[in-house]
């Protein structure tokens, strides 16, 4: 029987102890998250611990709605105190939670508290944590340094200005993070969406570009491109809702729906949507091949689900779940039709629903080549599938459809100044994985080598492949 | 090395032996589940463990069918003894299987037999059983309440007269479980089916109301959900296959297509039947939420595969299997739909394909608040996915994805009368997976929160939630 | 801590190491795999170890491509020491993936060499293998008698004139695997294809029957399969991408759109493809129901997804993937539409993607029956899913959801001469599987019969069913 939580938490064999103690202390590489860079740039600092824990953090509030807290203790207007210790309460009962192990993670880490929590002793977590919140050092900048985070990719639209960015640049704050932004397009793609001509008048002045047909609005495009660029972008980000691919479009066809828009005030069918999409991110892929960017796709997702919440809270507050459409043979289809013309770029596919795993990781296996490690990724288990049976499965999966070895790792996917918890979460699961293997017999116990293949997923391939 | 399914049977650590034994013997409820009330009413009797056993038990049948067990010993007339020897026959091989570990825990539970079944003791174990089901006193009565049962519900259609249920009642049987009706439309809601039109014309004479339009459709309703009420029903349940969800119909549609079947005498399209069954779904549901009912939603079922044997042997005798349709936007637009309206009951969601688990499992998550402890539910591992692997798949997947503390636990689902040990055999995997989470110091090993969380599942989770 | 892969490789309780000894000498049926008849007539011999284990190998490829090993020393022209030495050093990294299991124990099997592959070793290893090679009894005769081979099945066209299985079998060299063709049609079943009529042509020459209606196609195929029964076939393969059904379609139809095409060259329209197909099948799975044969379904592949590579190094050379579109549906009506006119044959229904795992696994449970044991299989995981947690998520699935005592066991489905080791692989897993279950005490530890049901799967079961 093991303690609770212990040094050796998640670590059962002797192998991945050893591991784990090459690997913990690596940097971080957050290359995807939703971290806001305004605070970054203000060096924000925390009310408590429920502003700092509860503020905007999704993943409890589903689990405060589920243990039957009301609202009002949730995103309401109780005090402080009475949310956190509903949250206190909830957790309490959270047994086989990643949030369980995050929490306590956290609370060891950044707070020096190593008792579980309970209904019963919120006040007194409430007290203690906040005691050290309340310090003039507990910013979020002295965060970031203590989370070993080397840098961090932020999650942004084309038409952000990159203020904060520029700030935290100019700054130049010694031993601090290095902040990248992530080009992040949305409504751009979405031609019929009813924001779609109000986006590209935003694009228009963020690019000091004028807007007037498909030309002008890749000219534009490039632009903001070139900027993010200036500004150490070199991840791209797309959401696809699901995949979908028009063999037969053309950039004429394109440009066609955007002039009859502009001119005409024609609404769009469901079938110029596809056609816009299509040969935008035709293009848009090309820019990031041509940058030496990354591009990440991201499908599974379902948003929004309840109408209600939506009105009441707002988007991004726990009513999101998972899609289940197939998507195989568009995804297969937009990357070939990017790899034929010598314009894929390094590629990351992400599937929130994990019954799309084997199939994402074999897709990799049709674009991987041109003598590129890794080029080709299936992503992290991120979101819902951020847990200890998700990483185990998304590492012995990979591990028999591809190449372990070169996974560039585990990203955060969060909101929260406190999340780096997650990476030693992972790396102890990375390192008991290895350790299971080479005890078993299935791989040779050569430590070196099973060292060097833990740093490289925990650390090394990730600062490669971005670079 | 472990002795054969003895005492300590699928617990594998200390922690699960101590939390088994303090939920062991905690009464069943058995919230679903398909045994015949008039069997109940009359108190039945069996004829031999034949009858008992292989009498509607499809499960065993398929199994009999894979082992090449000839139809005249499964469904057709050869001796009871010869069926019963071809069925133990059969059991012998049938390593790894669910109905392994059933037919031997039933053995053992309510025949104190304990040797492995194999096709050469298959006639001492005949004369053995039968010796004990001759006596008086082995009625459905004594096995209900030998098994503990404290309630169950069975599954009743809106036109059934319930007049079995009444004698129950009346007769009140000392100790005898209470016996509560489920609402179960089925034909109701297709109504392009081909014997909609009867099915129409027996509600009415069953609730005594003259149906000649919506608005008397939803009369007749209304007096049958007030029937049910009045017997105790508080649990509705419906097979969704697939969902289907029309945001564009409106009450007047369905009124509309209602009377061109009435007076024109119209066959009804795909879509008037989708539309149709959109509003009165909606309406069915508001209705479960006002008198505070659960309603139950099942899917991933196709049913009848073997058009011979239908034909042969008639419904429900084997042949179904997974259906693999996506399905999670109509189900996410039904109960959206309720919610906007403030008028989505509690809902326990069910699949029979468990490629549709962790999809399930987020969208509750969409749903749950309002105060209400577990208002959404993931339902219990039914049907094939009722074994030990698909149990320990759903309490961790609904651990990681939820809060499994305040899951309502097991159900069986069964025709049979000794089918009460597939609650054992879910406690005992329950008690094992707490156990070894405690165990790996993943939750702390604090023995009354354990047992809390253990006998919540077991029992006063379904208690609470369905009263 | 194990030995890295010594003699209990894979084995983790003592009844494994009882249950494998008891099995690991039992011949091989290989019932499906691609092994060239023609190398098999010619007893090839091979330049060395690069032509052997790279020569064709397109699992081999991908991790190379993954690896980051430029084209032409995968496909291209860079020399053999060269591509066996870039081999090496992916495979040094392959940790968890079955190839790394599959390579070490060919290498163990037929070379004698034991240690562990890597970029250092890689000259030793191919002077060590080549040395072996050049020996005149390292020949594809020896490999499969060495290997225990007593049957394999090619996988051939309908059209081929199965000349090379001619001369094997009248060489009938002492000692030699008895090698069976397999009646797989492809083009046959795609009437829209652009070399449908070209197929045609073919098959008449093959069949010499002149194809000019549906009735005179039907005696050719009728030639073409007396052909490969006298040739021993006893076996058919489809693949259905995806499997489709049109209830409505009659032979009529089909012979309708067989004369349009041929007198007045109409092309073939969507639909047609469906109903033509559908009737085409139709007949060919009664033809193999009466000859006794066993059909072999497959489903789930996505193939040549890269263009550009197709282009330049063909088809079957590393990019194919999973499929994911649902057929459940489709499949039920395909296998019910033959069972329903008694024509339905032994059938074998695989699918690449794992998540038609469970819905397949059920699927086969409608159709069992007729006396048959194991008359539907859900065949072995294969492709993709040939690989540790491939094969034991298929053996506990089966075990859940039907008979695992009766599945036919491995196959290689592989083009090299030295793939027979993963029948080991599978049956160490197998044993092992088995002996967990007996040691959990969920089984008796009853060990002939254990060993009969081990031993079932691993040979007898497919030796009886082929029969």
């Amino acid at each position: 029987m093991r303690q609770f939580m212990d040094d050796n938490f998640l670590l059962t064999n002797d192998t991945a102890v050893q591991l784990y103690a090459a690997i913990r202390d690596l940097p971080i590489i957050d290359y995807h998250c939703h971290l806001d860079a305004a605070a970054i740039a203000e060096n924000k600092r925390f009310r408590n611990i429920t502003d700092l824990w509860l503020g905007g953090d999704h993943y409890k509030w589903r689990l405060m709605r589920t243990h039957g807290v009301p609202e009002s203790h949730i995103t309401g207007d109780a005090p402080d105190a009475e949310k956190f210790a509903a949250w206190c309460g909830t957790l309490e009962m959270a047994i086989g939670s990643p949030l369980y192990h995050w929490s306590h993670m956290e609370l060891k880490q950044y707070f020096n508290w190593h008792e579980p929590v309970m209904a019963q002793n919120a006040a007194q977590i409430y007290i203690h944590c906040n005691a050290i919140i309340e310090r003039q050092d507990f910013n979020v900048h002295s965060l970031l340094k203590h989370s070993r985070v080397e840098w961090l990719a932020t999650t942004d639209d084309p038409a952000d200005t990159l203020e904060h960015h520029a700030k935290i640049k100019a700054d130049n704050i010694p031993g601090l993070a290095r902040i990248l932004p992530t080009f992040r397009p949305g409504i751009l793609l979405e031609a019929g969406h009813r924001d779609f001509m109000d986006y590209l008048r935003k694009l228009e002045r963020v690019s000091d570009v004028k807007i007037t047909s498909w030309g002008t609005l890749l000219a534009a495009l490039s632009q903001r491109l070139d900027f993010f660029a200036s500004m150490g972008c070199v991840i791209s980000d797309h959401s696809l809702e699901p995949p979908v691919f028009d063999a037969t479009a053309t950039d004429a066809d394109a440009a066609k729906i955007l002039y009859d828009m502009f001119y005409d005030g024609a609404s769009v069918t469901p079938e110029q949507a596809v056609a816009f999409k299509t040969r935008l991110f035709a293009w848009l892929g090309n820019q990031y091949q041509a940058r030496g960017w990354t591009m990440q796709l991201h499908m599974g997702a379902m948003r929004a689900n309840n109408t209600r919440m939506m009105n009441l809270v707002g988007a991004d507050t726990g009513f999101d779940s998972m899609a289940d459409l197939p998507f195989a043979h568009a995804l297969s289809r937009i990357l070939d039709d990017l790899e034929n013309r010598d314009a894929l770029p390094k590629t990351i596919l992400y599937a929130l629903n994990p019954t799309a795993d084997d199939m994402l990781a074999t897709m990799i296996g049709n674009f991987q080549g041109r003598g590129i490690r890794g080029r080709m990724q299936w992503g992290a288990p991120w979101w819902f599938n951020d847990s200890k049976p998700g990483m185990e499965k998304h590492l012995t999966t990979l591990a028999t459809l591809g190449m372990v070895a070169h996974f560039v790792g585990m990203l955060t996917d969060s909101r929260s100044f406190i999340s780096y918890p997650r990476h030693a979460y992972f790396r102890r699961i990375l390192a008991n994985q290895i350790g299971k293997w080479a005890e078993a017999g299935e791989f040779p116990r050569d430590l070196p080598l099973l060292t060097k293949i833990a740093s490289d997923i925990a650390y090394y391939n990730a600062r490669n492949y971005f670079s």
